[in-house]
């Protein structure tokens, strides 16, 4: 199940249990990337979207990506990501430069910290007047800062105008450099689901930041081992 | 204005720009417990609690905390903490055993990542009905988890199992030893709002940690220098 398939025969310990469509495909494009061997378990959303409880049994919190290795089961994005770069990439193929430190610790953090509670809770907004009664939808649309179906939200416009200006700096990748790094793997689903969900808000270079991350290779092998991906 | 107010006579680069009773909170603590030079600058908070105009001058997304470091400008709680801990720890004082690391990890990542969303969440749902009119505010409380005040999401309880179970083993620390580390500057903001809005979904062991850094010197002098904190 490796990338390259050589480095260990028989099967390895690192295992990713992949929820589909969620924030794991990071995990799988990062070990694409590294051409490290890993299996894959997958994992099929069940009612509302919600996680099975096979996955459950894995991480009782039921958020995705979890990964285990050997005795460790460890969730949460950001300390897999950490985890497999201090454990798996000995070369350092995804260390960022000098220059870029600071900002690849900073998304690293900045991504689940700030911008994915931002997105999802629009998400939840937008989603509670389809089920509320016709009466309650205006004062609903009024709470998720939508009026008529327009977003008046500032705080996505803040965050996609900084993230405009970061990349116009940067270049290609968030810690600047040429290749991917912590920054870009935690960011990635996010600019996806925006994009996907919330267009009218994400910048051009962000949109085409994604785009630059899709028709990558290692990212194009991630898909197609997690069984396709929805955002992309 | 450091701790021993010894180790650089003139003013301090490191800067912690802190907002009233906020996760800056958590960056003070750290700060004291490893005794480094470094100043305050106090943020009052505006009309609904927001973060006021000259808060985001230095912080354009608003949030709470941010450093400035000479050139250097960082928001996100996680990162600040992980910039400090490399830059002025020399001494590894407050470095995780190395039987804790994977703890400290997790925590430093799982508090912002998924235990803070969860908390902030459901404040923002359980305000929304005291602002609604009384006939929406049924459906309002119906998704947020309560009935008739009680709250029914199960996710915060499972959330506090797994603490109090980590508690048991871990000791007085979230990554065991005897001194705080990453995920303990991380954790204490979101177990004190907890115990502060939900005290009946926060276990005792998790009750009896917080009790127990607030009594830590540092923490006392974090909190006096931050002129107070409504949750110690």
């Amino acid at each position: 199940m490796s990338a390259n398939g050589s480095a260990n025969p028989s099967t390895p310990s690192l295992t990713v249990h992949h929820l589909e469509d969620s924030r794991s495909i990071r995990i799988i494009w990062l070990l694409e990337e590294l051409e490290v061997p890993y299996q894959i378990k997958k994992y099929q959303r069940v009612e509302d979207r919600m996680s099975p409880e096979a996955l459950k049994k894995i991480n009782p919190k039921a958020g995705s990506p979890v990964i285990t290795d050997g005795d460790l089961t460890l969730p949460e994005s950001g300390a897999i990501v950490e985890y497999i770069r201090s454990k798996y990439d000995t070369t350092g193929k995804i260390a960022p430069p000098e220059s870029g430190k600071i900002d690849d610790l900073y998304y690293l953090h900045y991504v689940e910290g700030s911008l994915m509670p931002l997105l999802v809770d629009k998400l939840i907004f937008q989603m509670l007047p389809e089920k509320a009664p016709f009466f309650v939808r205006p004062i609903l649309r009024a709470a998720s800062g939508t009026v008529n179906g327009k977003l008046l939200d500032p705080r996505l416009k803040i965050h996609a105008r900084l993230i405009e200006e970061h990349l116009a700096k940067s270049g290609d990748f968030f810690a600047g450099g040429d290749h991917p790094t912590a920054a870009d793997f935690m960011i990635i689903f996010a600019l996806e689901i925006w994009g996907h969900r919330h267009p009218e808000l994400l910048g051009d270079k962000a949109k085409a930041y994604v785009k630059k991350i899709h028709s990558r290779p290692a990212f194009k092998r991630a898909v197609e081992k997690a069984g396709g991906h929805m955002y992309a």
